[in-house]
C-alpha cells in the first residue's frame, strides 16, 4: 500500500512514537500542580514550549498548544478579531484558505462582520497587491496560509505581511502544510500550524500570537496555556509533535530536494500518459511533496476506487467525492478543470519505485473509468448540423454534462453552439475548462427553466 | 511516591496505554477518507463510538468525541443554551460545579444571559428543591455535577433530572468524576466526561447529546463528530479511552469498595490524629477515592510541600494554593473552613498500605507546620481584660488572621469581641469556621477602612 495522502494527515514518525511512549508515564499529570508528578510535567511541557519556539521562530511565551490545527486556526481568528473589535470588523482572507479559516469567516460575517476573500491567479496564488486592495481602516485582521492544501502552491507570505504591516494589520498565517519543512519567512502575526500534518500525533495544535498583538480569547477559558486554550493540556502528544518536528526538520533539506524530483516527474509526466490531463498549480513556487492534476471525463470518486484497489491512497478535489456535491472552493477559485481530480501528497520517505509504480498504475485507472462512463475517445470532426444543439444534462452529475456536451460537439458547424442544461455545480467549472482544453469558445452562462444553460460556441 | 490526586488526573491505565500504542499504527489517517487507511480509521473510530455509547448507556450517534471534558462542558452547554435561545436566557447551575461548567456560565451572563447558582449545605450537596425553585418559563438549561470534584459529594442527579424533566428544562450532567465508576443515574439531557480522570489519555473528552434535545452548535465547526466537535478527530487516544473505561468499569465495583474503605479510614482516623481538623462532604453519599479535610492554623501550601517531601502529592483548596488567592469555590459554598485543606482522591489500585503511611506522616507535617506559623497550641483560658480588642491583620495571608484571632482571643472575658481586620479573602470563611469549632459567636462583618472588620464574641 502507498499512502500518498500526507496533507491530510501523515502516517506518525518514528521519533513521535518513541517520544510518545516515553513522556506517557512522566506528562500524565496536571503541570499546574506543585508535587513531584506535576513538576515532570511541568518541565516537559516548558522544554516543548521552548523548542517549538526555536522551530517557529518565535519567543516560547509566545507559543499556545491547542487540541487541533483546526482548534488553532478558530481561536487564533476569533481572538485577534475580538482584540480588534475597536478598529473595526473586517477581515480579509484568501479565496483558497483551508475550511477552517473559511468557517471561521462565515462564523464571523453571520455575527455582523464582513469579510474580503482575495483572489487567486490560475496557479491559485495571491498576490501582494490583491491583499493591499483590500485592506482598509476598518479591517482587523487578514489572514493567508503560507502554501495550499490542495495544489501546493506556496503564498508570498512575506510581501502580504509586508503590506499588512504597512497599514498596522495583524496577518495570521495558517502554516499547517509548510511548518514542518521550515520557518515561515516575513513579520506575521499569528501562525497556526498542525501536528499530524508533519508526522506528530493526532490532537496537537499550534498557536503563535507574537508579543504585542491584541488578542482577547473567546468564550470560557481557564488558566492554562496563558488563558488562550481551555482543558488539560495533553502533553505526552506535545512532547511528542515537538520532537517530530524538530526530526523532520532536520531531514527536510534533503527530503525536500527528493520529494521535489519526486512530484516533479509526477507534473511533467502525467500529460504524456494520460490525455486530456490538467496539471493545476504553480510549477516552481510549489511544496515539495504535493502534485494535483483534473482527469476530463473523469469520475473522481470511481478514479479513487481504482486507485486504491491499485494500492495508492490518494484524495480528490472532485465535486463527487465531496459530501456536498460541489468542487473544492480551492479548484473552484482558481477556475480549472475539477473534474476527475488527484491530488498526490507524498509523505517524507515516499519511495521513489513507488511513485514510478502510481505512474505505471495511474493510465490504465483512467482509461477504465473512462470506459466505464463511455467518454468520447477525441474530439469528433465537425458535421453539418443544426446551428444549435441543447443537451438536457439535468439531474445528471459530475462528469457526465462535459461528457455529454463532448459527445454531441462534433454536430455542430463551427460557429454553432452548445447549451448544456445542468444542474450540477461542477459544470460551472467544467465547462469553461472544456473549452479551455479543445480551444473552443466558452459564452456564458444563463439561467435556464430548471438549472443553467452553459453555452459554447464551436471556434474550430 | 504515593500519588493520590486522582480526581487531578489518574495515571494512564495498563490497557489504555495497550490501546493507544495498538491503534497508533491502525488509527492516524483521516477517517473522512475512503481509502485504506481511511476505512482504518474510521472502523477504530466508530467501534469506539459504540463501545463508549455502551458505558454510558445511550446510542452510538448520541456521542460526541471531545479534546477534552472541558471542551465537553464549554461546546454542550453553549449548543444546549443556543438550541433553546427562544425560550429563554436563564441558565442553572450548582455553586459547587467545575470551573469549565462556571466559566461558561460566567460568558453566558457577559453575554446577557442570566444564571441562577443554586446553594449547597455544608456537605456539599443541592437538592432537588433547589433547582425546583430555580426553575422558571425562561430556563434554558441546568447544569449540575454527578459528584463534587474537590469533596467528593454525590449529588441527587436523577431527583434533579425529575425536576427538571416535568420543567421541560434539559439537564446537562458533567459526569467528569464518576463516569469511571459506572452510568449516571436518570433522565439527563446531556452529559460530559474527561478521560484522563478515569485513568484514559489525556485529550480526550466525552459529550453526549441525547436524542430530541435541542443543540445549536457555537462557533465554527466541520464535518467531523456530526458538526458539534470540529477539528481532526484523535483516534488513537479515542480508542484507549475507550478501551481504559471498560477497563475500569470492569473493576468498579470491587475497587469501590476497597476504596471507600480507605478513604473510610482517613475520614474516621484524621480528626483523632490531628487537632483542629474538620472533614468535609458528606460521609456516606460520597465517591469512593475522594476525601477531603482542613486543619486549623495551617498554611494549605507549606503542608503540601511536607506531604511531598514525605512522598504524598495531594492537592489542596486553600487559598494559598490558587493561583487568584482565594479558597476553593466549593468550600467557599459549603461554608466550611478553608485553611490547610487537603484533598486526598485515591487512585485505582491504591494500596493500602500507603494510606496506612499517609496518616502516619499527616499529623508531624501538621504539627510541623504550624509551629513554623507560631499556632496556639489550644485555646488559653479567658483574662480579665478589654470588652473589645481589635487585630490588625490587614495584609497577611490565610491562616495568619486566624491564628492572631485565637492568640489574643483569651485576653477578652465572656461576653466581650474581638474584631479581625483582614483583607485576605479567606478569613470571610475562616473565622466563622474557627467559631464553629470552636463554639464561639460570629457576630458578622463590617466594611473597615481598609479590608473588612470580622467581629467575633466571646460566649465561653
Amino acid at each position: 500500500m502507498s499512502y500518498f495522502d500526507a496533507a491530510s494527515a501523515a502516517p506518525l514518525h518514528p521519533v513521535a512514537r518513541q517520544a510518545l511512549l516515553a513522556s506517557l508515564d512522566e506528562g500524565w499529570a496536571d503541570p499546574a500542580r506543585l508535587y513531584r508528578e506535576g513538576r515532570k510535567a511541568r518541565i516537559l511541557l516548558d522544554a516543548a514550549r521552548e523548542a517549538a519556539a526555536e522551530a517557529v521562530g518565535c519567543r516560547p511565551d509566545e507559543v499556545v498548544f491547542t487540541s487541533s490545527g483546526t482548534q488553532a486556526v478558530h481561536t487564533g481568528i476569533a481572538g485577534a478579531l475580538a482584540g480588534r473589535r475597536r478598529v473595526g470588523r473586517h477581515l480579509i482572507v484568501s479565496s483558497v484558505e483551508h475550511s477552517s479559516v473559511l468557517h471561521s469567516a462565515e462564523v464571523f460575517e453571520r455575527d455582523g462582520g464582513e469579510v474580503t476573500r482575495v483572489a487567486v491567479d490560475r496557479t491559485g496564488a495571491v498576490t501582494a497587491a490583491g491583499y493591499e486592495a483590500a485592506l482598509r481602516p476598518g479591517t482587523a485582521l487578514a489572514c493567508l496560509q503560507s502554501a495550499n492544501h490542495e495544489v501546493g502552491t506556496v503564498q508570498p507570505v512575506a510581501e502580504v505581511a509586508e503590506v499588512c504591516r504597512a497599514a498596522g494589520v495583524p496577518l495570521l498565517v495558517d502554516a499547517a502544510q509548510s511548518l514542518g519543512w521550515g520557518p515561515v519567512p516575513g513579520g506575521w502575526s499569528l501562525l497556526a500550524a498542525s501536528a499530524h500534518k508533519w508526522g506528530g500525533p493526532s490532537g496537537v495544535g499550534l498557536l503563535v500570537v507574537r508579543k504585542g498583538v491584541r488578542f482577547a480569547a473567546r468564550g470560557p477559558v481557564d488558566e492554562r496555556e496563558s488563558g488562550r486554550a481551555p482543558g488539560f493540556e495533553n502533553i505526552p502528544a506535545i512532547v511528542a509533535a515537538v520532537a517530530s518536528l524538530r526530526a523532520v526538520r532536520a531531514e527536510a533539506a534533503r527530503e525536500a530536494e527528493r520529494l521535489r524530483e519526486l512530484t516533479g516527474r509526477i507534473r511533467t509526466r502525467v500529460p504524456g500518459l494520460v490525455a486530456d490531463v490538467e496539471v493545476v498549480g504553480d510549477a516552481e513556487r510549489r511544496l515539495p511533496g504535493i502534485v494535483t492534476f483534473s482527469c476530463l471525463y473523469v469520475d473522481g470518486e470511481a478514479l479513487l476506487h481504482e486507485l486504491d484497489r491499485a494500492g495508492f491512497s490518494v484524495s480528490s478535489g472532485s465535486s463527487c467525492t465531496s459530501s456536498t456535491l460541489t468542487p473544492s472552493h480551492v479548484l473552484k477559485a482558481m477556475g480549472v478543470l475539477s473534474e476527475g481530480n488527484v491530488r498526490v501528497s507524498l509523505p517524507a520517505g515516499a519511495a521513489e519505485e513507488d511513485v514510478e509504480r502510481f505512474l505505471e498504475v495511474l493510465p490504465g485507472a483512467v482509461t477504465g473509468v473512462r470506459e466505464k462512463l463511455g467518454a468520447p475517445a477525441a474530439a469528433p470532426a465537425a458535421q453539418a448540423g443544426p446551428g444549435e444543439l441543447v443537451v438536457d444534462s439535468l439531474g445528471k452529475r459530475c462528469p457526465i454534462p462535459v461528457i455529454e456536451l463532448a459527445k454531441v460537439f462534433g454536430q455542430v458547424p463551427v460557429g454553432g453552439t452548445v447549451r448544456v442544461l445542468s444542474d450540477d455545480e461542477a459544470a460551472r467549472l467544467d465547462i469553461p475548462a472544456w473549452c479551455g482544453m479543445r480551444g473552443q469558445e466558452y459564452v456564458g452562462e444563463e439561467p435556464a427553466e430548471r438549472g443553467t444553460a452553459y453555452v459554447v460556441r464551436r471556434v474550430s
